[in-house]
């Protein structure tokens, strides 16, 4: 089966088991806060969709996992639920923490109800992803069930962790690219990792295959994220156009940003002068380029890329599906 | 064993098994994080000790109900644990959603490291309970670990709809007595409930006597609650010199004001003016009593009370320390 093929059975069966999730609040009196939990995953209110929905991608990483692994994915639907429930709970909190007033193209759950219920959203999110997590015990063992929570469980307190570098970055400048890979790999890799691990657990691989499956979701997370990265600021759409796109003007602190602060150039003296107007945007741009940064960032990007796919190639020679999702999520241009 | 020599055994390894926990950030780089956790707990920073830490009542009563089931309270440490960590992640959050400047004397964690890394702060507690329900396995079979997982799932799922009403009732004044209770199950009840529930499952009780355990614990927190409510309007320090620890000035809908508010009469017009200053504290409560608020709430205290000793003769007619701790929690007087 190709990618197509499976996403097409696999994204209903996602919305599906999340819905299960959610509908744990079946409580009249607290129908307006599950309006709240269904507006956030792009079921319900204003420009409801696949759009609002995001791709899924952690979901179907495991389920996809699970078949490389030569087994039916159906049973790995609670673990998947799970993870894109937290992946769920950690963007609610992000676009609180980051005052952010738009989540994927529709006002965020705290700017429509305010902060207190959006940190309340965000940690029923969380909680309705440990019910999840306890589910997997009704399709596997339960000691099955307590390993793939162990992963999932690790993978938060990076998450976590990340996140908390991520903010603390903010204020300061004396950053270089040493900073950037405990932050990424907390924020970006550790989730992609668990859904590989916890599909390949599910699936039957044994611990070192499952090692390898989740060395593939961290490499592929990081050479996504150095990516991301790389667009933020050479992207089509941050250079031309939508200048207050670029990842300069928002002050984010990305890999080639954290390139050019560790060289302490004329970059990093721009930086440090405070805020980036969008009619810099082009020649700050230009000056990273020229410090190193667009090279290195490439570099890099080819070499997360490389690692990732050596380690999908070791884990499953076969998996079609899987190298084509990645492809997908690594080859986009803008 | 009385309760004070299950206590002076049980609350130092208690300390030990948060920290534990508290000790999985131990990278270096979220050295910081970790202290921000640390403060929280009662630990570190100022004026840290046993008074910062808080009574730990929690644990403590999952411990003790473990010890009446005839088991040993060690192998409940990771379960106790968890419930702790739950309530303080818990408390964190409610801190930033109440706007509170402190929590047990002092500056509470957003006040000391602004609103995005108390959030984070509080995310992180609850994924170090999870990773500490994961530890139950260690001393159980995985099957009971998951039952005990899935009992913790459903009070957070309970407590995060509570907090959900809470902040809801707070600019509603259409609300009467029959709104208290679903809010108050889920903001106090169900996490005791869950104390008892699990301390009776780790403590080899069979189904039945869990239930009897859980209702224990469910009406403990409530006549605990109700109590506090009490006090809260008609306690020495609410009407005697610190007025501004009324309820009424904190505008809080505890039961005596929903009580009030269903009536109609003079106190609900009042309220309906806005905030409660400290020098009507005396006559407002004089017009609850008047309008039969305190007449009900002590009865309904009384009540509650007796439902969860009920119980509580019925799951361990010689659990003697629980005993001590129920009396300790529902006969403080100020």
């Amino acid at each position: 089966m190709n990618l197509r093929e499976y996403t097409n059975a696999m994204l209903p069966a996602i919305e599906n088991k999340l819905q299960h999730f959610v509908d744990r609040l079946d409580e009249p009196r607290v129908r307006a806060f599950r309006d709240m939990l269904t507006y956030h995953m792009g079921w319900t209110g204003e420009a409801a969709g696949p759009e609002a929905q995001g791709k899924r991608i952690r979901p179907l990483l495991t389920l996809l996992t699970t078949a490389a692994c030569g087994k039916p994915w159906e049973p790995t639907l609670a673990a998947a639920a799970a993870i894109e429930l937290i992946h769920n709970f950690s963007l609610v909190h992000d676009d609180i923490q980051d005052d952010s007033d738009l989540r994927r193209g529709r006002p965020t759950v705290w700017k429509k109800w305010e902060m207190p219920q959006a940190i309340n959203v965000g940690d029923m999110l969380f909680i309705l992803a440990q019910a999840a997590i306890v589910e997997i015990g009704q399709d596997h063992s339960a000691d099955t069930a307590l390993q793939a929570s162990k992963i999932i469980q690790n993978a938060c307190i990076a998450l976590s962790s990340g996140q908390y570098l991520d903010i603390s970055y903010e204020t300061r400048n004396d950053l270089g690219i040493e900073d950037y890979w405990p932050m990424v790999s907390g924020k970006t890799a550790a989730l992609l990792a668990a859904c590989t691990q916890v599909g390949a657990l599910l699936g039957g691989a044994d611990e070192r295959d499952q090692e390898i499956w989740h060395n593939f979701g961290h490499y592929l997370g990081l050479a996504f994220q150095v990516q991301d990265d790389y667009l933020g600021i050479w992207g089509d759409s941050a250079l031309t156009g939508k200048s207050n796109e670029s990842d300069l003007v928002a002050g984010k602190k990305s890999l080639p940003v954290l390139f050019g602060l560790g060289k302490g150039g004329a970059f990093a003296k721009r930086w440090a002068e405070g805020s980036v107007k969008a009619d810099e945007v082009g020649p700050l741009a230009e000056q990273l380029t020229q410090e190193g940064a667009r090279l290195y960032t490439q570099q890099t990007a080819d070499q997360m890329t490389d690692l990732a796919l050596q380690n999908l190639r070791l884990a499953a020679p076969k998996g079609e599906a899987v190298f084509e999702l990645t492809q997908l999520l690594l080859r986009r241009q803008a």
